[in-house]
């Protein structure tokens, strides 16, 4: 079954332009996957060589400790890239655990697959590199928050960028990407 | 007076390859500086439409919080790169201070000739996506750090990156770079 690609190249075009064969040679690197709600995508010890788009769903990131609680680093909805990247980028066994927040429509692509797209046609090369300034930005700005924020301002900077997520998880695991208890939370007027 | 830029040359290819003439492009959009201890940089609320590569010496970024207190984004020192990225990234007033921690010396590159060059040479755009790839993990296991992490660990973390830091800074910028006072610091066994 050919699934329709076409919300990745609307995403990628938001950012260069590829002309038709360039595209067809781009969306043949990626491939479909569904998951229900709570499978894994990547455990840790695992090789990870593959990162993931969001067609429709939610997943998220996180490390469990050596006292079993979680710590959440990413949650990714509609349009978001996410994976294990340091596992990803190393190519090194998985220190995170990927999983399932809802049923989840994804397309994967292969660390190779990147390199090649990369190499092959120029504006992916370029499209990467701006996504990822926006998130290196995003991720100094997080940085920055942990040293300067209280948790209220952390809380009301993680619902301004992702406003759908009230709805979508617990506020138990707001808490764990915010790095505070759920009591603590709340606790706070927000 | 032209100054040598072959440490650039070297730090570039040991990602990616660039013919003479290639090189040549791409190195006469970078601007040589100099600057004293103590200097500025970037100041809060200019316009921020450079990004820097050292070449020798000592800068942060920092932001100052409403009491004065400073928070230590980044340290850069020889062949890393630095700016207020958010800043730079959304054209925006800095919200960040960049300060020289020593005499230093340093290549200058405008967004609009970053941009060029990464469309004109692509080998250039896989350049600076590749080190954004590092620098995104880089940040992501920082983040991990301040959800999981003893202040001992992010210590040690700190100074396994960059183990000259402890003879170039005062050990009170490294605790405003891991978030905590002098105080907490010098009581650690590090």
């Amino acid at each position: 079954m050919t699934h329709d690609l076409s919300p990745l190249r609307k995403h990628v075009e938001e950012i260069v332009s590829l002309t038709d064969s360039e595209w067809q040679f781009v969306a043949s690197h990626f491939e479909y996957r569904s998951l229900k709600k709570h499978q894994f995508v990547i455990q840790t010890g695992q090789v990870v060589d593959h990162e993931f788009w969001i067609l429709k769903g939610l997943l998220r990131t996180y490390s469990l400790d050596e006292n079993g609680k979680e710590h959440i680093l990413q949650f990714a909805s509609e349009n978001y890239w996410i994976s294990d990247y340091h596992a990803y980028q190393y190519q090194m066994p998985a220190t995170l655990f990927l999983d399932c927040l809802e049923d989840t429509h994804f397309l994967s692509l292969s660390f190779e697959s990147r390199e090649l797209i990369c190499k092959e046609v120029p504006a992916m090369a370029n499209f990467f590199r701006v996504k990822l300034n926006y998130g290196f930005v995003h991720l100094q700005q997080r940085v920055l928050s942990h040293l300067t924020q209280t948790v209220e301002q952390r809380y009301e900077r993680l619902i301004d960028e992702m406003p759908h997520l009230i709805q979508r998880v617990p506020k138990k695991l707001l808490a764990s990407y915010l790095g505070v208890s759920r009591e603590t939370l709340s606790r706070l007027k927000v």
